[in-house]
């Protein structure tokens, strides 16, 4: 018989990813974005059949995607080589040539909301507001434009649409912990959840009729909980809530009357059924451990977008209780067993709070001996355990990889994530610390032997990491990392300049925090080899903050690498980028951490 | 709502092909080559999903294709960038790490043939004897290697083993029309038709049991039949034929006893089954007009990839008596009516020979009121009703374009077939003249107004047409033609040479002729702006060909370009570079052909 080689490595990064899907209003079509020829771009299948035909070759992310309700035309979103200014398209449902509907050099546009008639197309831009933004409605046929909503004291999006159209949701964003919903009909306005000093969250709003929504919030309360709102009697009830879990995303069945609702607790996504006729509330089983997007169509029938620690993005469909894949996304080559399940760890920090972290160890045949520490980005957000080809990648070729969720972290509570507001460099760093030692105490790995790895927050924690504790690492790689919170926090995008002072500082208040918090004071102490990589046209973290930091090292003779990707953004979305990124890494810590011993 | 603009014709090139196929033995997993990711590559579906994903990364065609009968690996043949020195790869079910099996640089391998244990590869290669071929077994996990036959007067191919192995057929190709199957158990050989003064040929054998082998030939007849061979009683048997069609490809299905015939008739292939039992024969109704491989699984399934003028490639399986498309292959953006069917012309050569052809007339909205001459390459092929991109694209372009099959052409019988042998210049060339009268004659063009472009083959008779009538055209096009017969001949595979004296001429006998038949005799007449696009691997006219023609006419001062494609063959396989042709090819014609008046 043949016997293969072990096979190559590079395989686990020619996963395919799934970035959003929608199903036609016939649910004979289902279009989605997907890297399956390299790059971004739309795919459809035409239901029950799943062999996908491609509607775009533009190669570039897609952000927003929608079905025309009338079933004639497709809306998507797509920014250009990762620069985050989104134009949207109208897109034949066969494909061919796409028609610019909202496009305009250098802004961002957000959340495109077709009328149920498909003649308007509401949307939120930085196109003359660029710092509170507003929102439009846009005539398809004439082309005209009005202006419905300004934004004023801070970044103002409008989000959903009353079945009449005569009341539109809109939602306010100080910061990411803190965030309201409005309904605006005709000159009336109402905050969707009771006046409160305490800062909370709301998202989710959806219309079950033109008086009644329903939203997910966390208004006197530590995790987001189902409520709805009462546009008639203005009012406000709870509806459903869980312990130690927070609901993350609401879709509604209207023939069915039903709520899904998907929930996120710690690593670990989960998904409910709310019957709004007897108010029953039931689990549904699901065979993966990250809901990226639901999607109920009005026939019923449900479809999700999920991924677990070893399985990449497919898209399910929900049949007879039954879970049917109709993509079939896996990795080329690789059996189950070749691939590492994390472990969920639970440790206590300098100050007694428990943080749980991903351990994903290599497996016993590939172990390297080395361990990689890898704060996630965000900061609010969390390492969950859903598919990432890389760690899969960095797994198999021997590395152990430390994913904690510190303070700051979602699906923990709103009382966790708000710990990071305004202290991005004492209490995450510290929770950072104590994930170390707790490794070398668990004889994971030795002081002075650590990969320190990390993208955006992550890379900033990786820079500030190494400047203040270099005694823990072998080497370093930093991800589109800022370096400088003064110069981070005035080149954000404009719209998210509101929410800078909570979270992150005020230039001038917290002039002696930032300069604390910030890695390019703690030059000195990196000492250890170090890898920057970064995006030519990340808006968020601009390039600035990496070259500032790489020639400051340069000057001082240390070992630096410096790798730019001239056609990305905020991460890496094209499969050769991702490639070459990947491989870079693996090349780099070959030669930095290896164990030889040369003279 | 959104209007359109009218798809880019661009899109027509942006549809995908299929090569090969081939399904598990359990009928679980179906593996095919589409360059549905720009280069051609291995993907597989999990049947009945028709999600396909990948199993190479390699880019390459893929020239044979089969898996292990015990359903544990595939075997394929890949080529290198056109060179088509085809190499033998064993791949894992799921992708992942292919292990070469045979390679060899600079050899070309063909055949290859997996015992029914899967421990043995039987294949033939020209690596010991580049002009005659011999065959080889190869033991997969001793490597050990036996040769099995060996090639003495001509090309000699192994191309079936009975089931207990102790046979195999095997085929001698004297010639196109001039081809015998033999086949051999120990030291005896029986040709398995009768022995005759006349040429004919031979193809298909399969074993329906150890004694007994089915083939199609023409021995003693116009049209190709199907016989059987008993190899006991060494009888020849005639079992079926139709008038004017012939069989083309025979599968057997041992379970329900069935053959299933393909058969070519002019533009047009059919489906017949032959019942084994009773001697039934009835035709299958098909949904393509072209089969490119018929399959048929253990299970009695049947697949068949096919394709129509304006359908691409497909595999469709028979589902109780429905044809299923399992892949969904379409033209991006294009709807059904754009596309165009071509009206089947016949009309009368020089010396009352009856030509048929295909017309596509570029629909009114769009017609330029040009006319595209196309002799299709080969010469012993043919143009058929089957999709080609670059043809829609032309057509939407405005382009009309007229493909007559001029004799010699396959799918007229072979004494048709026949007629170009050693006459590659008079009959085929006047039949052509005839054609561009007929077109001119029935007002769909001008005297001097036609485009010439071919490829092969039709590249040659696109430069000898240029040479000898120029008057006809305004522009030509030439795709990797063979521009000097005498070159040609001695430039081709070592193990096409045998073939040549008949196929083409003998340079010392024929001297005379092949001057007169070679377009490079004829650079005086060739005044009409022309194109000549050329890849740089191909091993069947080689790089010199062009080179040769463009250089002759640049010292002339002729106006002329020419395109070298540096990673492809004989012809174009990569999406990219197919489209930079094509673009440059319209750049070319509304330069050279645009009726602009200008002083």
């Amino acid at each position: 018989m043949v016997v293969f080689p072990k096979p190559d490595v590079e395989k686990f990064l020619r996963t395919y990813g799934i970035q959003n899907f929608a199903v036609s209003p016939d649910e004979k079509q289902l279009v989605f974005s997907t890297n399956l020829n390299g790059k971004y771009n739309l795919w459809a299948m035409d239901l029950p059949n799943t062999f996908p035909y491609p509607l775009t070759f533009l190669g570039q992310s897609c952000h927003a995607l929608q079905y025309d309700k009338q079933g004639r035309f497709i809306i998507a979103g797509f920014d250009h080589d990762g620069n985050e200014n989104m134009q949207f398209y109208a897109i034949p449902m066969q494909g061919g040539t796409m028609k610019e509907i909202v496009y305009q050099e250098n802004t961002r546009n957000y959340y495109p909301l077709l009328s149920e008639d498909g003649k308007r197309l509401y949307y939120t831009s930085s196109k003359d507001n660029p710092r509170y933004l507003n929102s439009y409605c846009l005539e398809l046929e004439s082309g005209e434009e009005k202006l419905i909503l300004e934004g004023k004291e801070t970044g103002t999006f409008v989000s959903a649409l009353s079945p009449d159209e005569s009341t539109m949701l809109y939602s306010k964003r100080f910061s990411n912990t803190n965030m309201l919903l409005y309904a605006k009909r005709g000159n009336e306005e109402f905050l969707l959840t009771p006046v409160s000093e305490e800062q909370h969250t709301v998202s989710g709003g959806v219309f079950v009729s033109d008086t009644l929504v329903y939203l997910l919030t966390d208004y006197a309360a530590d995790f987001k909980y189902l409520a709805s709102y009462n546009l008639e009697t203005k009012t406000f009830t709870k509806i459903k809530e869980l312990e130690n879990e927070g609901f993350s995303d609401l879709q509604y069945d209207k023939d069915q009357q039903l709520l899904y609702v998907s929930s996120e607790k710690g690593v670990e996504d989960y998904l409910y059924q709310y019957d709004l006729r007897n108010g029953d509330w039931s689990q549904l089983s699901i065979p993966f451990s990250v809901i990226d997007k639901v999607a109920v169509h009005k026939s019923g029938s449900l479809y999700v977008l999920g991924r677990s620690a070893t399985t990449p993005h497919n898209i399910y469909k929900k049949v007879d209780n039954e879970w049917v894949s109709l993509t079939n996304f896996k990795i080329p080559g690789i059996e189950a067993e070749e691939l590492v399940e994390p472990e969920i760890i639970k440790y206590k920090s300098f100050d007694d709070l428990e943080i749980e972290a991903l351990l994903f160890k290599a497996k016993q045949e590939n172990d390297k001996g080395k361990m990689i520490f890898w704060p996630h980005g965000g900061p609010q957000a969390a390492e969950r355990k859903e598919f990432k080809a890389y760690f899969q990648f960095l797994l198999n070729k021997g590395y152990s990889i430390f994913a904690p969720n510190f303070r700051g972290s979602t699906g923990y509570g709103l009382n966790f994530m708000k710990m990071v507001d305004g202290d991005w460099g004492y209490g995450p760093r510290l929770d950072n610390v104590s994930g170390l030692d707790w490794l070398i105490e668990n004889n994971y790995a030795e002081k002075g032997n650590i990969i320190m790895m990390g993208g955006s927050y992550g890379g900033y924690m990786a820079l500030l990491l190494h400047g203040r504790h270099s005694e823990y690492f072998s080497a370093v790689i930093d991800i589109c990392g800022p370096s400088n919170l003064f110069s981070f926090i005035n080149s954000v995008p404009e719209d998210w300049k509101p929410a800078m002072d909570q979270w992150v500082g005020n230039p001038e208040k917290d002039r002696e925090k930032l300069i604390e918090f910030s890695p390019i004071t703690y030059l000195e102490g990196m000492t250890k080899p170090m890898l920057v990589i970064q995006g030519a046209n990340d808006p968020r973290v601009v390039k600035e903050e990496s070259d500032k930091i790489v020639e400051a090292l340069q000057e001082k003779g240390r070992n630096i690498e410096y790798m730019v990707l001239e056609d990305e953004g905020h991460g890496f979305s094209k499969k050769e980028n991702e490639i070459a990124v990947f491989q870079k890494i693996e090349s780099f810590l070959e030669r930095v951490v290896s164990d030889k011993i040369e003279v």
